[in-house]
């Protein structure tokens, strides 16, 4: 096993044990780039030093030294000596970036001597002195674990008595005194003196490193990353290059494009005479990149000129940070560039326009989560940094937004009316809140999950929503809400939320309209023509079918029926239906939902036009229609010709304990087929009425929540004998299909003998969810949590496929399905199908399309030619 | 394909095409028993009628015509000859027995110039016309279909005139003349004369029996009783043989052994001068069967002769008509006996010990779910006769219980406390009435099903209940129960409620103790040799436990430790610590409810000392357990220093949307850590408690609602290290082992996974059914009916095992699991462990042991033999 490596032994491919930056370090090494020379001690030598008991081996030990010397014969100096000294950093770098979170020390190899000969031979005393006193300090804190408060003490102490300001102001005497009272607070401190042998500083550096990996700070890093701990972390150990020399030196970062537009611009700063944390702490205000070009031309050029190497060496826009020694460019590291989406896809575009890059590469270079920011506002990023934050909830649905807390659906709807902009807050929403969140600019839940109520019908809106946020308490009566810190907003004060992050944030916030482009469109063209599944998209309203078309949806994988009755009148109309008492008032209450419900149709189908509509029928227990206020109840009772206790007892009497497993789906059309009836007219005569237009309709009846053969038989019966009818009415046919839900585990399990009937199974994988682990999903938030953090679930199974125990479920339906059914049609229309992991599961399964929400339809895209080409490469 | 089978071409194997009582009829002659002649058309000539739409095929009249002329030769007799004629009674016979639900038609043969010639020869007018006008009448109705009002009004007149009360009374004159009258009306409603051709009179009479498998009674009774429409019946034609022709001449039913009792003792009754209808009818008091022996004692001698060779012939006890026409016996009908569970038993021994049939068919003659009869109180049958019933709910816990209706858990503890005998009814009960429950002689509840609380709960009790008796409402505030005819109960008033029926009655009906005696413990020592299948029982109470291990439990299977926590003062300790503030209000509660539970255990390992303890850790939501009163919730905030509100909005947070998936189960452990532990302590600690007094304990820790290996070993650590500590506190070792259940599907999915660390498995099949269909076990009430009358489900899957998709589960849970584990043990503790049809299931798939209430244990034992054996016969 070789623990250690010279940088010219390395090469980017060797991340695993070299960690990151010394990979790209080794790499910049071996294609010729002026890096400052040095080793890894690599991540395996970190994981033999904890099987070790947190000591280092001889042998490790061993190989330090030995590279140790061939690194002095490289750059003929000497560690520890006092002619032609050697000075190190030594530096973390594991094999995922874990910026901050691990421990740097500079100026290794001073001691008394060094620093003295060569204070004497530089001449540059205040220099020497000051990188002395940071080692001693690094030294301190890092190694030792020491209150380093008792140092900075020191400085303060020196500028008072000087009466300066700036530590730039300490004069050379200064820092040779500062440096000795130093070394005796470390004494002090230490219990033992500043050690003077570099080789014991550079061990005693190394082993503090390993054991920063296992710091408090790296430990939850790594736990919200989801990065394995037994990565380790590798050293880099490198001659020291200083900035701070004097006015021909200097230090920066930069990349080789715009991060934030994609602009192909060398972009970064700089500043001169200064190291680089000077650049990061803001005393000193950077210089833009392109200053260099009139300030030293030559550095520039030589600079400008590694950045096209390593970009076309890399493939790939690059970051990277340089440093200016006495007029010599050195580089001191690259890796791939972060950047936004935006600039993610015009980058990736224009990689393959100037054939640095395929196509199938430049798709795989977007993450198709963060898409999400092109398809919504977003704050702006400078309000924000001042923006203060009230609470946290979850990121439940995209977008960012202002407005006046308002309580209730009702008043949010007013406040619509007069053109104010209202935040919806509500402990959770129910079904009789739609129409208020669709009127509000944003939806604030205390309560649920990301597939909770408010989290499922916001992202189908694309509306902002924060779900799930505890940090917040509602008083219902007093119309107030508090915080965990006990501040108090009343109705109508001006908060702010951001669906992407899951921030609450006081006042108002101005925000960016996000939009897409060209680049945008090639790319998305480019993953249509990769991918093999199919997307849909989740809609049921004129907007959300429009929305979804401009998207890309090729048509609807799930229309939602029941939303189309929230709107008032309308769930006036289904709540007579549910409550009736005598057939005719029944039979008044579905003549006008068919009448709603066919118009509704008529509009999807001329959206659609072309493409495929699965209709699915009525899902939701009854009960949920019903309403909860005294006075809407008084209301339907009149109607109803019944007295306000008897409604009350009714309501009552539909209440179910568990209204998930409750009497919903399919089970409403077996107990009452008069509804599935109703619903299979509305829509054949819809499809009559617009084929009569010249619109092609291609409708996917879906029947919901089905458990077993007998039980879809006996739906499906229902629909044809009603469909048949309505066809011999109009005299004219109408194709349509009938499949089914797979939400329950037995439909599941009841397979191959559904298939025989149904032409095509769509998913239902946030039931499945449920019922697979019996997690209530507008519970599950009280637990799941612990689950995270515990690290007994990886991942929230509601936002992303749980593949072990729901897919390995859905791949038997798929297996079983397609033995009865050869060309078995199969989709997936939970929240999962719009999540790039789901996705690739998916493809890989062999399903034919996904259906997710409009707003999600261009991550489903990416996702599924993401999945497509993966899939291929393994 | 024969249509037609003389009596003497078929045998007692051919019933599902002679019918029952036509292959019994076969097998009495075929034996030379003194049967009159006859054949049967057989159920393939009904549903070739069927198929032929509802037409008799030229093919199978031929046939039918044939077989007459051989019977005619046979008898010596023919078919309406003036001379000789034969008379015959058409009645018929399915495979299955549906009694009185299809038609009958006698004496067919008659005409006007047979009744004649045959009341001049045989010079008995009276008997002649009497005979023709019932056929008259009964073809009318069954051929016809006419409205038979108006016959019966002419015997009316004719007594009136005659001014006598009886028919018997009429004389020759009268009947001759009531016959002409007979054929009048019937012309007038039939529009055409009564015919007299025999050969029409026949066919006719067989097409209506064949109609008549299809006539509404018939199908209702079918579906009740799951019997396949496609069986068909068969028809039987046989020669008439009258008991009415003078004090010669009689007719009776008996049993070879008494059906009550199981005595072997020939029981029956008999009259004399009277036909079958008149010994049912209950004018005339029936004699009993020994009287013959004195009135006739050669009849009786050759009878009882017969019932012998029956029973040698059958192996069983017989059911038997016989008709004595002018001293001749004749035997018309023989079958299988009904009988009591207790008859069963004593026969079914007897039968071995009378060495007729081997101890394993003895088994399989007792059907399991009848034992229930033997172990529960039953109501007096004369009473029940005269008692009104008032409403009908679910048979949801065995037995017979009388008291006051009280509506609350309170009021019924009082009433016990003054020796009182109390209903207890609710909506629904809740774990907060688990007191009240045990305290109640029966407990009815309005809503809820099978599995509801109230039933599982009082199964587990032994206590009698009627569970979603939806016939009846209460009024919380008046404390009155309305029954759906509107008849007002109040508070106080005398009820009685029949667990086994599901009837409850108005006012108290006298009990029978049942009991168990020497047959049947023999016979279930001979069911404990067969099977392989464990028994074991349910139970966390000292009565359950003592009640279970005398019904034969070997072990518990499944201690739910929830329910020790239910009484008055342990309830209000996991309330402080469920609602703690501090760690030491919580420490402090902790602390009092380890001693109960310490205690507990201590008590249940000394009755089941020797054999092994499940124990489930706590799996109930935690805010079932909090208090819903508001002086409970008082009483509560008081004591853990909070106001009313505080307390109140707490309670509400922990509310859950569908607790059946919520915070329950193994999530606790996860979320709270120092349940589980305190649980683990009071558990070792009583064991090593125990163990000093030598008692021998096999606890086995069951984690529920596992749903991931990784859940499994973070709640099985905290078991072990808890564990481990109190052993070394104690310095004893205490043998245990960390399972399982499985009740999630997803568990399913990853058995082979968990069963690497879990030592065995225990089917929760109620969970695991809630979860596969997503049927909310306290709501599926709503719509179960409904799929059971529409004959989408076969039967309740709460009830009995659902094979194809619940035991699909579970089979693969099985095959990975032993993948995994090969000697992993594996059992299961869901309501379906009681259940005949489920166990069967379980032994087939290799379950190691069911586990039941404890009533249900003999029940189990019986099933598990019977299982074993029928398994070794497939």
């Amino acid at each position: 096993m070789k623990y250690v490596y010279l940088f010219n032994e390395g090469n980017k491919d060797m991340k695993d044990i070299l960690g990151g930056k010394g990979a790209n370090l080794a790499e910049m090494t071996r294609i010729g780039l002026p890096v400052p020379l040095g080793f890894t001690v690599t991540t395996d030598a970190c994981n033999n030093f904890y099987e070790n008991k947190c000591k280092m081996s001889t042998e490790i030990k061993n190989e330090i030294f030995e590279k140790l010397k061939e690194f002095e014969k490289m750059v003929h100096k000497k560690f520890g000596s006092k002619g032609n000294p050697l000075l190190v950093s030594v530096r973390s770098g594991s094999p995922v970036s874990m910026p901050g979170m691990m421990d740097t020390i500079l100026n290794l190899g001073l001691n008394d001597e060094v620093a003295e000969s060569l204070s004497n031979k530089t001449g540059n005393k205040r220099f020497v002195y000051d990188s002395y006193r940071r080692l001693i300090g690094m030294y301190a804190d890092v190694v030792k674990g020491l209150d380093t408060h008792e140092f900075e003490k020191v400085i303060d102490t020196f500028k008072k008595k000087r009466k300066i300001k700036l530590d730039i102001d300490l004069n050379e005497d200064d820092m040779y005194k500062i440096t000795l009272k130093y070394k005796e607070i470390y004494e002090i401190l230490a219990k033992e003196p500043f050690p003077q042998n570099p080789y014991e500083q550079l061990i005693e550096a190394v082993t503090s490193v390993f054991k920063s990996w296992n710091n408090e700070r790296a430990k939850i890093y790594r736990k919200m990353n989801d990065i394995s701990d037994s990565l380790g972390t590798a050293v880099n150990v490198q001659e020291m290059v200083y900035g701070n020399l004097g006015s021909n030196s200097g230090t920066g970062v930069a990349f080789t494009r715009n991060p934030s537009t994609g602009e192909k611009e060398l972009y970064g700063e700089y500043l001169m005479n200064a190291q680089g944390e000077d650049v990061v702490a803001g005393i000193r205000t950077p210089k833009k990149i392109e200053t260099l070009k009139k300030e030293m031309p030559d550095v520039y050029e030589e600079f400008n000129k590694y950045c096209e190497i390593l970009e076309n060496h890399y493939k790939d826009m690059q970051d990277m940070e340089f440093t200016i020694e006495n007029g010599k460019l050195y580089m001191l590291q690259t890796r791939n560039g972060k950047r936004t989406a935006k600039a993610a896809i015009k980058i990736a575009v224009d990689l393959v326009n100037e054939k640095k890059i395929s196509k199938k590469e430049a798709l795989l270079r977007v993450e198709p989560n963060t898409l999400d920011q092109l398809l919504h506002k977003t704050f702006d990023e400078k309000e924000l940094k001042n923006a203060h934050v009230i609470a946290k909830g979850l990121s439940a649905s995209p977008g960012a937004s202002s407005g006046k807390i308002l309580f209730n659906a009702a008043d949010v709807i007013k406040a619509k009316n007069n053109n104010e902009e209202a935040i919806l807050v509500r402990n959770e929403t129910s079904p009789e809140d739609i129409e208020g969140m669709s009127s509000a600019s944003g939806v604030l839940t205390i309560r649920g999950g990301m597939t909770s109520h408010a989290a499922v019908v916001a992202r189908g809106m694309g509306k902002c929503c924060v779900s799930g946020c505890e940090d917040l308490t509602i008083n219902e009566s007093d119309k107030t809400l508090t915080t965990k810190d006990g501040f108090v907003f009343s109705e109508g004060d001006i908060i702010s939320i951001d669906g992407t992050t899951g921030l609450v944030y006081e006042g108002e916030i101005k925000k960016v309209e996000s939009a897409t482009n060209e680049y945008f469109n090639t790319f998305m063209s480019w993953a249509d023509s990769v991918r093999k599944l199919g997307v849909r998209a989740n809609a049921e309203t004129v907007a959300d079918a429009t929305q979804a078309k401009k998207f890309g949806a090729e048509g609807i994988g799930l229309c939602r029926t029941e939303h189309m009755f929230f709107s008032e009148r309308r769930i006036f109309s289904i709540r007579k239906m549910i409550m009736s008492k005598t057939d005719n008032q029944r039979q008044i209450a579905l003549n006008e939902l068919l009448i709603y419900q066919r118009e509704d149709f008529e509009q999807l189908f001329r959206i659609i036009d072309g493409d495929s509509i699965t209709i699915r029928y009525l899902d939701p227990p009854l009960h949920e229609f019903l309403p909860k206020e005294e006075s809407e109840i008084k209301k339907l009772a009149k109607s109803l010709d019944m007295s306000y206790n008897e409604l009350v007892d009714r309501i009552d009497e539909l209440k179910e304990f568990n209204p998930m497993m409750g009497h919903r789906g399919c089970r409403l059309a077996v107990t009452n087929p008069e509804v599935a009836r109703m619903q299979t007219r509305a829509l054949i005569e819809a499809a009559i009425n617009v084929t009569r237009e010249g619109i092609k309709v291609k409708p996917e009846i879906m029947i919901p929540l089905v458990t077993d053969l007998k039980e879809f038989k006996f739906v499906k019966k229902i629909v044809d004998d009603e469909a048949s009818i309505v066809m011999k009415e109009q005299n004219q046919k109408i194709d349509y299909k009938i499949g089914t839900m797979i939400e329950t585990p037995r439909a599941v399990m009841m397979s191959q003998e559904i298939a025989e009937e149904a032409k095509f199974f769509s998913f239902g994988t946030n039931d499945l969810t449920q019922l697979s682990f019996g997690f209530s999903r507008d519970d599950a938030s009280k637990y799941l949590n612990d689950y995270l953090d515990k690290k007994i679930l990886e991942y929230d199974p509601f936002k992303r496929i749980d593949e072990n125990g729901v897919g390995r479920l859905v791949e038997i339906a798929v297996r079983l399905g397609k033995k009865a059914r050869k060309n078995l049609h199969l989709g997936i229309c939970g929240e999962h199908a719009g999540e790039a992991n789901s996705i690739y599961f998916c493809h890989k399964i062999g399903l034919d399309y996904v259906s997710c929400s409009p707003y999600r339809v261009p991550i489903a895209r990416l996702a599924a030619a993401q999945a497509a080409i993966k899939a291929r490469k393994n």
